[in-house]
């Protein structure tokens, strides 16, 4: 499975919304909000490349509050350059994949297009018809709100590390900081962030009356902080003084001198949502998103605050980085320089 | 500007409906219907190519009978062997003839997602909001029915050929057949067929009570005619007595020995529609669609009869060709074997 990830460049919304398109209805007051992605395979795994895929679609939604989806079409290119019986066992379990999330968000698969091309293509097209209360346009944000990220950072930095460990040249770059096992559970770490569907986040936006929030992909946190900041209807802007990473990703990315991921600048696939919360509402949002009624694997972090400002986003100079500790790890690395081993923080 | 086309084989559609899919809402009886189709540039004009992929993607719902469209998402890849000055003279071209397209379609672009790929991709999502009367379901063909066609057929063939005037050796096999002026007529004639919207022809399957109707693509003719006999709700079966082609494709295709065009199995791209209309209805239908206020260069030619059978579709053993004048033609071509130079033909 040819494993390549490009940063996709956002194409211009002319809609309402960031994440979303929301088009005004002809019919009763209703919206229709939708999105798309399709982006090229970046985990070996094509089963969990199909459920990254879709929940890389549908956090559009969530970022919106948005916890129910209509429908969904499916994009799917098979690669040329592949086997035809390397191309038979792995699309069927990419497509499964993608339907499983699918399903896991509450909705179905109806239709798409699929197409012949040099690289393999997956991605998908979510679609849902709301009336107001079901969406959160992402522009109240005010002065004392607190910013929290519901997936750690880094997913980036995990995906390359992990084909560097067959590639000397770069391994030996970073050799030094990290152990093969380490990235080996980093990478697992990351994906299964990756699969994970952020549509509990999207219900607790309601439940903890969310200000604002986006989701983190292509731009990193400070990019997609700055893209919401910029929404805002009040004079506000943004400071980011946590970062929640992947254990041994900042390491990674210091040693290897490509990523930007303590700058914010690292790209992110089917990252957490950032949300704007009341700043008495944060710690009970992250408090909530981790019981065990919405099954495992669910955290969030305070990672910053909304101050007086024009629009704008930054991260401070040394910002705290949380280690967050791979769910198969049985013992608890060295915390490097600069971090903490805390798996939580508030401010 | 690379020029490929490949077939696409659809994927499979689980909601009620042929070319979109249509999804029962929670709100007040409406539908979502929905579609989304891509591919690759097979015009060397990015404007008209990205009108082109407009009409292929809107197609899908102007064949349910649907005149609106409330959205529409562009999907896109910008190609990373095309040096980058050239990229970004033929980008905004592309996307300018899909904007263009969709204003005439009286719907908007708003979203999207641009990839960086080995090729270049073109395609669109079209989604609408619909009360029941406003689309019709292709399954209610009866005995006795007509079959209409709204576009001439050939634009592969004539694709192809163009591309073969600067191929030696595929212009020898079909040089005694036609001449480059009579390539280069074709081709323009199916850039301007491909361009054109079926909008027209939606809101006339109202009009003139269709029972049932499709979008011709990538399976050709018979193939569509199929997969649309085996939707019928009654024992039904088509019968394709005529064939209007695009003149000379039909005498290329046969003197290639490539492409079916007589067999009805050459690929259209955003092909005209076929429409199952009451037989008193149908050329009233042909006639009101050429009428001067619906603007230029709309036909419609009656291609088949609706038998009783088994819902399938066949074409006759010596179908007649209509041979249909280029626009820009000046002088008639010399009609050949088995076909006539009438551009609209009744049973």
């Amino acid at each position: 499975m040819p494993v390549r990830a490009e940063p996709s460049p956002p194409f211009p919304t002319l809609g309402i919304g960031m994440d979303s398109c929301v088009i005004p209805l002809r019919h009763g007051g209703l919206s229709l909000v939708q999105t798309t992605d399709f982006f090229y395979p970046l985990v070996e795994d094509p089963y969990m490349m199909g459920r990254i895929a879709c929940a890389n679609v549908l956090s559009d939604l969530y970022a919106m509050g948005i916890t129910e989806c209509d429908n969904m079409l499916m994009l799917l290119s098979v690669s040329q350059s592949m086997p035809e019986e390397e191309r038979e066992k792995i699309t069927p379990l990419m497509i499964k994949g993608f339907r499983d999330a699918a399903e896991e968000g509450g909705t179905a698969v109806t239709g798409g297009q699929t197409v012949v091309n040099p690289w393999i293509i997956i991605g998908g097209v979510a679609t849902v018809v709301c009336q107001p209360n079901e969406f959160i346009l992402p522009d109240s944000a005010v002065v004392g709100d607190v910013l929290v990220l519901t997936k750690p950072l880094g997913t980036q930095v995990a995906v390359n590390a992990h084909q560097w460990l067959d590639n000397p040249e770069r391994w030996n770059k970073i050799k030094m900081v990290v152990s093969r096992e380490e990235v080996e559970l980093g990478y697992q770490e990351a994906m299964f962030n990756m699969a994970t569907l952020n549509r509990i986040a999207a219900g607790l936006m309601h439940t903890f009356n969310a200000h604002a929030a986006t989701d983190i992909t292509g731009f990193g946190i400070l990019g997609h902080s700055q893209n919401l900041a910029r929404q805002q209807r009040n004079e506000v802007s943004f400071v980011i003084h946590n970062l929640p990473i992947i254990a041994k990703m900042a390491a990674i990315s210091k040693a290897s001198g490509r990523f930007g991921l303590l700058q914010g600048t690292s790209a992110e696939t089917s990252g957490g949502l950032l949300i704007c919360l009341p700043r008495e509402q944060a710690a009970r949002f992250c408090s909530e998103i981790k019981s065990s009624k919405y099954g495992e694997g669910h955290q969030a972090w305070i990672v910053g605050i909304v101050e007086k400002g024009n629009r704008t986003a930054r991260i401070i100079d040394k910002p705290r980085v949380i280690e967050v500790l791979p769910r198969g790890a049985t013992v608890t690395p060295l915390a490097p320089e600069n971090s903490s081993a805390a798996s939580e923080s508030s401010l």
